[in-house]
C-alpha cells in the first residue's frame, strides 16, 4: 500500500498561526468510484485567504474543519479512474491540495495542456491567481489607458501581475509598494514605474514621492495603512478594488487605520471587496489575453517554491511573513 | 438706502463651531449690472457639508473666506435687474444665502414656478436635498425593488426623503435611525418599517433588531459607528451610497469606527461617496416624479423654519446637534 501523507488543521490559531495548528497525517490512499478520479498532485497553493478559512467563523467559504485535510488549489496527474472525458495520464486542476494524492470528483476537476504551459502556471499567473489580478483591476475597479495605479503587495504573486497588467493595458503610472530591498529591486526589472519598501517610512509619505500628482486605481492586498494612504492619495472619482487585508488577517486588536475614510464623499470614491468567482465570465477573455502575453514574453511570473507535503504549514506561515516573490507553491 | 445684512466667517472653527465664528454684517445694497439680477431673498438653506467648507482645507468646493459672506442655497424674488429672460418679481433659486439681498449672475439663477410648489420646496424636496437622496438611492446605491435599505440621519431633510423614495420604489423593508422618540415617532408616521434611537444602545445591536436578515442597501448620512452597523449587517452585494459623515465633521480625533472595513471583501460591499453635483443628468427624471408623488400626496416632508438672517448661524449650529426635523430653513 502506498502512504498518503495530508496536512491536517490540530487547532485554531488566535493571531498569527504557528506550526502547532497543523499536523502531518499519514493515511491510505483512496480508491476512485464512479465519477472520481485520483490525483496524484504535484504543486498545490499557498494563499493568504487560507488564513481566515482558519478562524471559526461564517465567511464565504465554510471554515476548515478541526482534525481533517485543509484545502486549496492544486495541480497533478490522474493515476485512477475515468470520467467526463478525464482519463489516468491527464493533468488536473483541483481544489483538494495539502495532501498527496486527492480523490477527486471529476466535476471539481479540469483538465489543462500541460504543454502550453509549466503545470504551475495554472496555479498562479493563468490561474485564479492571474484571473484575481485581471478581475480586480480591469472589471472592478475598471482601470482606464492613461490612469495611475497603486498596488500594494505588489511583489506577491497578485500584486506582480496586477502591475503588469496595468501597464500592458496602457496605465500612465504604475506604483508598487513592497516589503524588502530585493523586492523593490525585482519589480522595478518588471516595468513598475515606481516601488517602494513600506518599512522606509509612513506609507502616505512614500506614496506621495512616488505618484506626487496622485492615484486614480488602488489594488489592495494590504488593507490599513495602505488603504489610508490610497484614499489620501486618491484623485477625484478614484476606485479601489479591495481584494485582501493580508496586514489585518492575524491582528488581534481592530485596525487603527483607515482613519481618513470621510474623503470618500469629496473625492467621489468608490472602494469595492470582490472575490474572483464572481468574475469567472471574464475567463476565457484573460486566458487568451495573458496566454498571448506570456507567449510574446510580455510578461514574467516569479515562483517561491517549497519541496515536499511536510514543510505545506512552513510555505503558508512564509508567505503570511511576505518570504515569497510571487507565487508560493509546494512541490507535492 | 435699504441695508443689506449679511452673515460672515468671523474666524475658522476648531471642533464644534460655536457663536463666535460668525459675525453679522450691514452692507449696501448693490446695484446689478449688464447679466445681474438684484435678489431679495426670502428662504435660505443650511445644510451639514458647510461645516466642511469653515475648514482651510482644499476640498471638492474652495473654504469660505474669513471676513467675508458665507454662501449656500437660497430662494427669493428679483427686484431689480433683467437679463437670460429673468426680470423682476421672477423667483429665482440661485447660491447666494447668508444675506437678505443677493447680487446674483443670471446664470447663476434659475427661474422656479411658486405657483407650482412652495418656494421652499425648491431648497427641499424638489431641489438640491431631493435630488441628492434620489440620485444616492437609486444611482450611487443602485436600489432594486425587495430590497432592504438602511438610512442612517433619516429625519433629516436627505434621510427622509430617502426612506420614503425607497419605499415608492418597492424597497422590501426600511430602516432609518434618528435622534429623538420624537423623530423616531414621525418615521413611523412617514412609512418606515423600523426605526430607531441611536442613543438607545449600540447602532449594531438596533440595526440586527430592526433589520433581523439583513440589509442589501446603506445611505449614510452619519459615518462611524453608523458605517460600521451597516457593514456588518450587509448582505452579499450589498452598496453604501455614502452622502455625508456628520457624526465626524467635528470631530477633533480621527474616528475609531469602522473597525471592520475587512468584510468588504467577502461580502463584496461597495461603499461609494458621491456629490450631487455630479448627477444632474437625473434632475429631469427627479422633478418629474417626485412632483407627481408630492401632487398625489404619497411623498411629505418636513421643515423646521429659523426666523431672520441674524439666527442663520443658529440654525446651522441647530442643525449639527440635530435639532430640525426634515429640512433646516432660515426665513430673511
Amino acid at each position: 500500500m502506498t502512504v498518503n501523507r495530508e496536512i491536517h488543521l490540530a487547532s485554531r490559531p488566535h493571531g498569527w498561526p504557528t506550526a502547532e495548528n497543523f499536523r502531518l497525517v499519514e493515511a491510505e490512499v483512496p480508491t476512485p468510484g464512479p465519477g472520481q478520479l485520483l490525483v496524484r498532485n504535484q504543486f498545490m497553493s499557498v494563499d493568504p485567504y487560507m488564513r481566515g478559512r482558519m478562524n471559526d467563523v461564517k465567511s464565504y467559504v465554510p471554515p476548515f474543519a478541526l482534525d481533517a485535510p485543509l484545502d486549496g488549489g492544486a495541480i497533478g496527474e490522474v493515476v485512477a479512474g475515468e470520467a467526463d472525458g478525464i482519463a489516468p495520464g491527464d493533468t488536473v486542476l483541483h481544489g483538494l491540495g495539502w495532501r498527496e494524492y486527492a480523490l477527486v470528483d471529476a466535476q471539481g476537476a479540469r483538465k489543462v495542456d500541460p504543454d502550453l504551459a509549466p503545470v504551475t502556471a495554472y496555479l498562479g499567473v493563468l490561474g485564479m491567481t492571474g484571473l484575481t489580478a485581471y478581475a480586480g483591476l480591469l472589471d472592478v475597479a475598471a482601470m482606464q489607458p492613461g490612469e495611475t495605479v497603486f498596488v500594494s503587495g505588489a511583489a506577491g504573486a497578485v500584486g506582480s501581475v496586477v502591475g503588469q497588467i496595468a501597464k500592458l493595458r496602457g496605465a500612465a503610472r504604475v506604483v508598487g509598494s513592497a516589503g524588502s530591498p530585493a523586492k523593490v529591486e525585482r519589480l522595478r526589472a518588471l516595468g513598475f514605474d515606481a516601488v517602494f519598501d513600506y518599512h522606509d517610512g509612513p506609507v502616505g509619505n512614500s506614496l506621495r514621492a512616488a505618484a506626487p500628482d496622485g492615484i486614480d486605481v488602488y489594488f489592495d492586498n494590504v488593507g490599513g495603512e495602505h488603504l489610508e494612504a490610497a484614499i489620501g492619495a486618491m484623485r477625484a472619482h478614484g476606485r479601489a478594488a479591495i481584494c485582501g487585508m493580508i496586514s489585518q488577517y492575524n491582528a488581534t486588536e481592530p485596525p487603527a487605520a483607515p482613519r481618513n475614510l470621510g474623503l470618500i464623499i469629496g473625492k467621489r470614491i468608490t472602494l469595492r471587496g470582490f472575490l474572483v468567482r464572481d468574475h469567472q465570465h471574464l475567463r476565457d477573455g484573460f486566458e487568451r489575453e495573458v496566454a498571448g502575453w506570456l507567449r510574446e514574453g510580455r510578461i514574467s511570473y516569479d515562483e517561491t517554491i517549497v519541496d515536499g507535503v511536510a514543510n505545506a504549514p512552513d510555505a503558508f506561515l512564509g508567505l503570511l511573513r511576505g518570504e515569497n516573490l510571487g507565487k508560493m507553491l509546494v512541490r507535492l
